[in-house]
């Protein structure tokens, strides 16, 4: 008995849910869950089925892709530890909390390495013996420095996520094009309020009543991919910024973490610069 | 072209899904949305899917109950205006935001009349050429109070919900049996904790840091039926519980109203006590 | 005996506490409450008490005035029902709101009129006993429009508080500059993210996880006000932006009336395009 | 220059504020923050003040205690980091949480051991440099257990707070009373509802659709000491009380960490089983 994610998505058309379920009960699955979404604007049909039963992997993927031939993304997944990739800068929070649930074993994850540019952080990821990685960007420029992170990388063969758990660089188009919609960032605002540099600050100056965070999709616009989950508190004049920015330290680590366990676990469409989450 | 909603609770099998999508697709039904939600620990499956298409409301119904013959509960339902009668007392503000929600178009309801143990909102529900029903506890036991009650009710030939806005009598277990699932409550309290009397004045004695609201179908034991729609906010020291009570309104209003909307659009199953909702 | 709230900003000095609150003592007040703030950025110092004792409201303030003469805003109240204008367009859930809480009491307040420059509410303020005006814009410029409905203000001798509700016209830099910190605002986002028109389309197109909205006071800048209270929902993939605009008004509903009732109850200082919110 | 926290409290009287920011002016202090709280049922008067001067700690304390000698509580303290000893049994969140607060430098503490009746986290502990101290509870009755804790807890000097991060044995009322008001616990469901074992578990029979965390200081009887601080999610359906459990640990950690912050910053009060928080 195996158990398989089935991740579909494809233009909407009148039968989909049957054909699929069709393939499922001709070989004899079982249902364990099963989420459908239609995107009217566009006429998508996204799809997200658990189903366990006695079938090859390939089989079933075989016998969907026969049920629905046309221009379907299809997906079928035997749930296992991703390998991902973190990156940090400086602050502890974000990684930490990572670094705390894949000790408790609550992430279907494997870490190979953590990545920063500064090596602040060496001493607590080496007591997780995960590999730290110290990547200085002194002295070179923005390409040179990520050469250099990419080449590091490229030493794994199978690399499922770079997660940016305040890593406090910018990425350039061509690094983030090699991982298309396999970065995931905490920005510390709720986007898109405060895009940018020091979002606290834009907050505190702006005089708002309530602050967030933002975890994302890294595409070649700022803080503008795809979104995927989204937290807020409440503040009020009292907070001066840094007040502000020690609360958010909070949201940001539970939303990062709320996106990886999402991502690791198959939830996530990309679509359109949004994200379909079951 | 007609829109159905087909909401489905049965013993959970394989291919049942495939099953009914195939009645949607040899029917030439658009399913809309469709969500699914199997219960392991009793085996039930739960279906709740809007479809269009060209094909009478019976017949659809009469295709379901063939396909999946065993002991399914299948509703086939043409939205429609719900038939629902208010129960209050004294207090406005849970009436006074269904009231305006119905005026604004906003609830799929013909509110047929409001009903009440004190004449206090007949002013307010006047204005909205709704009728007000004065039907006085006082020199009556519960239940030849009920009666009277019960007595106006049957003047209706159909009463799809009864909704009790601060309706601060307990129903009788015989009233409640006639309305099974029927009866829609606000209690004062994240139930269930402050089961009972005053829930503010019990949050307050206990120093509670948040309270709620919980809407509830009334079942024979006090507070304790299926809960439907949960909201809280947060209070502090400062609040005395008048102060609780006052900010509760909002909360209270707010989760009724949420709970009413999901009962009028025919999204909640009841099982064990429970709901479960899409 | 008389109930006073005093409200006090200067800039900060030591001494600045003492000096107020032995005026409260050599006059025999109670201290009913007391809130302090001082902005380090700005070196200013907020105060809001509330005092019960047996002294004139011009004596008490003299005597305020006497102990800390230096450039200091002292406000001393006597707490009772403040004038609101309502003005609002064609939704109703804002304003029915405010009509349900003033019907229930909850407001210190009393309604002048509601204005709308469409006739669709009239039926609803009516109901109320409030004079309902109808300006329309329709063949006027903007500054014919409002000179026509500060005509109709200008008819009151004194207005403390204007309440857009959903009012959904742009207003002119002299109109706002007449009514200085006195027009209260709901925005339909979280601002200052989704500026202008139509925030849940824009909102719906980046494919946000949260929605809100923001209560503010009017200046000059489009949305730019100082902040007064926000609130959020969560919204997901299913939420068409009509579907986010109707859970929206929920929000917007108790943001604004959240607003208001600081407002009515003197709690709010405006400071530096910010509010200290007691 | 010397910073300290005053907290005072004190049977409420005209003039109390008036009699301390006197000792504040005369002594030329400045005062960055000020609370002041009183509670009308039992005419309590509850006040915290950050101040900073010139002054030695003993002077200001005797400086306050001349100008207000009824029997009032008063402390003055410097701050500085607090001596706090952690217990847990197996789970790893709520420890894992305070472990990296601590690392980065967020709380005011020196975690002087870890105590568990079980050795899984030993490891983990470890890698932080605190000690881990492994008292297994095996073949022991209560009083001997606890006398074994005891007897540990005695080798340190000075103790201000003992967390339990998931310690899941009862304690005796003994202990308790040793440590009162110093015992901060975490309790795994928004109380009171769900006091006693497995609360997720209780919740889910419920159905409840928000589950909670409470952090609370412990007294004799289980669960009812007096609440510092609560926290919600938004549950459903779909959520078995595994999931309740999982999604639980989020909350738990973070109201454990609050509730501590809190303690550690001097901003708790105890009175009446309740809790005065500035």
């Amino acid at each position: 008995m195996s158990q398989y994610r089935v991740l579909i998505d494809a233009n909407d058309e009148k039968g989909l849910v049957h054909k699929i379920s069709t393939v499922f009960y001709k070989n004899d699955l079982n249902i364990l869950t099963n989420s459908e979404f239609v995107d009217k604007d566009s006429n998508k049909f996204f799809m997200r089925s658990v189903v366990d039963g006695d079938i090859e992997l390939d089989r079933l993927h075989k016998s969907i892709s026969d049920a629905i031939p046309n221009s379907a993304n299809i997906e079928v997944i035997a749930p296992k530890n991703k390998n991902i990739v973190i990156m940090a800068t400086k602050e502890m929070h974000a990684l930490g909390d990572i670094l705390i649930r894949h000790e408790a074993g609550e992430l279907e994850a494997n870490i190979l390495a953590v990545i920063s540019n500064y090596n602040d952080l060496e001493s607590l990821v080496d007591r997780f013996n995960i590999p730290f990685v110290y990547i200085s960007h002194e002295g070179l420029n923005r390409a040179e420095h990520e050469q250099k992170i990419i080449d590091y990388l490229s030493t794994f063969k199978d690399i499922d996520y770079i997660v940016l758990a305040k890593y406090m660089r910018i990425l350039t188009p061509g690094f983030v094009e090699r991982y298309e919609n396999k970065i995931i960032n905490i920005h510390h605002s709720f986007l898109p309020a405060f895009i940018g540099a020091n979002p606290y600050k834009q907050a505190y100056d702006r005089g708002v009543k309530i602050i967030g965070a933002t975890s994302h999709f890294v595409n070649n616009n700022l803080d503008e991919g795809p979104i995927i989950a989204q937290e807020v508190i409440h503040v009020n004049h009292a907070y001066g910024w840094r007040d502000m920015q020690r609360s958010g330290k909070d949201v940001e680590k539970v939303v990062l973490s709320r996106a990886l366990k999402l991502a690791l676990e198959d939830r996530i469409f990309v679509f359109a610069n949004k994200t379909v989450i079951f």
